[in-house]
């Protein structure tokens, strides 16, 4: 079990990675060169066999265990009125996903993958960051080591999910702390406010960033302050995967912010990261444009949960049966150009 | 064994086409408004379900029979220097999806689909349509139900795709005869061609306009004179599919412009088609907006063999599974707006 103790052990830890096998990608590349197709013709299903070879360190990357891990929290910044359902439904979806009536149930079956979900104490919710700190660096650092502790090694791909009634407006107020301008330029209608909704969300953000000013410099310290035990858990489970060789599939919105901290430490903090997907959440195409992140898919989706990451899933074992079963040229006595 | 003796024959076939099953529609998205997630959060998957209702005619669709059909043909137009792949490629790669090596059988198999690969006389290539037509009405419309014949009843969801050295340049003929503009308009640079290579395709394509300028009106004459026996193959298809009440997902840009002339046939000809995905090949988009059809995936993919097609099966799959198996509000007692 990995427990960061302090603020500084954990940026010492976010600042010692990997940067990932070269020699397999450059074999993986090479093969997919020889291959029966001109060359580059499978676009980005190049691109992602290269990245599980890196990240995997294997020239032939495999894809029998993907995991899919569920974190959910409890969010005080709902007493400011910003989501569209009662905060009530975060505990209750947690039981759908245990009862296996979620979409993420579906979604990771579909898949082919293990969906676990951990709830982090989803019935104490964190502090209203307009008011006060969401967390103390001490419920800050458990949840990151939770997340941390929770990726298995030998996982060969995993995607993260996120359950949290108003954490659309907590990634918000991460992002825009992160990366500046103020709470309008930055939330969404997440599961549906309308426009008051929406005002609400952009005077909370703009309260936070207001209260918590002296934080601002720091990125472990904003995602303290403004974030949320899920998103936590997804920032710790992100450096967890990296440090074990775990090629990571980025959902939506909120997770995108639970890891923007890492890239703010680091450069190359999301480097074992691809974003599966752009959601509709507004500002979430403004945050992977930051983070330098393209997204695999574009299908309008607003679910959370992990959905987005889940459904590309099959597109990387996709990506890997064309790279593992094709004949090359020489193989199949078909003429070159 | 449907066989269309004339070009007037086909034309009426393709004038009579089912709007599909409105109510089963309406009852898959009633059923979806009742499931724990947000109305609408699954974006384009809960437009996948409707599509599906529509045209299996069932508001529980399924999709126990998926099938891949790839069509392979040869090309006169070769002789102007047109493709960066020498013209015996198409026959060895019959050989190659016959082995089971090419991209598509990994990816059918990863699709849960069976593959069945339609050769139509490819020892012996269309006429060079820069000097004659392509085919005499008699080979299009013979070319036309091999293809209407080779979709089974009862198949759930189909894909075609296509194999034929030159194709691209055929499919960029088709385009401009149907909806104008210059050869350069609308060529790419498919498997890889020059800018000298794509300078040819763009005067070859002008040529082919110039000389079958008499039947420019027509969109079936078009088919004939411009196109090859693949691309009526698919036309044909896609029409069985129509009138068999099968949903179909489109692939590429020469796909896109071998269905394109039912679309101006008849407005609805395409309702029941889906497109898969935008290829790399620069005209496709174009074609794609011409014919109001939004594709699913952007990947940077330029392969043709039904590949886009086939990898999208399991977005698809994905969005039946949220549909058949997700715990309505009620059954899994969570809070509503």
């Amino acid at each position: 079990m990995t427990r960061f103790a302090t603020m500084d052990a954990l940026r010492v830890a976010c600042m010692t990675l990997s940067e990932g096998d070269g020699a397999a990608v450059t074999a993986a590349q090479r093969r997919q060169d020889s291959l029966t197709k001109p060359q580059g013709s499978l676009g980005r299903l190049e691109e992602i066999v290269a990245w599980l070879a890196r990240w995997q360190g294997r020239a032939n990357p495999k894809l029998d265990r993907v995991a899919v891990i569920v974190f959910a929290g409890s969010h005080g910044v709902t007493a400011q009125g910003v989501s569209a359902f009662p905060a009530e439904v975060t505990v209750q979806m947690v039981a759908n996903f245990q009862a296996g009536g979620a979409a993420i149930n579906q979604l990771a079956r579909a898949a082919g993958a293990s969906l676990d979900v951990i709830a982090l104490e989803v019935e104490r919710p964190t502090a209203d960051f307009t008011q006060a700190p969401a967390m103390s660096e001490a419920e800050f650092l458990a949840a990151v080591s939770t997340g941390y502790n929770a990726v298995k090694k030998g996982t060969d791909l995993i995607c993260f999910g996120e359950m949290g009634i108003g954490n659309t407006t907590t990634a918000s107020a991460i992002a825009a702390a992160l990366f500046g301008e103020a709470g309008e330029h930055w939330v969404g209608r997440g599961t549906g406010v309308d426009d008051a909704g929406l005002s609400r969300k952009a005077a909370a953000v703009d309260a936070g960033l207001d209260r918590h000013h002296a934080d601002l410099a720091d990125p472990l310290k904003i995602a303290a302050a403004l974030g949320g035990r899920e998103l936590a858990a997804i920032f710790g489970a992100t450096l967890a995967a990296r440090h074990h060789g775990i090629p990571v599939l980025l959902d939506g919105f909120v997770v995108a912010a639970a890891v923007a901290p890492l890239a703010r430490l680091n450069p190359s903090g999301l480097a074992h990261v691809l974003a599966a997907h752009v959601s509709a959440e507004t500002p979430h195409r403004r945050l992977l444009d930051m983070l330098g992140l393209a997204p695999l898919l574009d299908l309008g989706m607003r679910l959370g949960e992990g959905s987005g990451a889940c459904l590309a899933v099959n597109l990387v074992r996709s990506a890997l049966e064309c790279h593992a079963g094709m004949a090359s040229f020489a193989e199949a006595g078909v003429s070159e150009k």
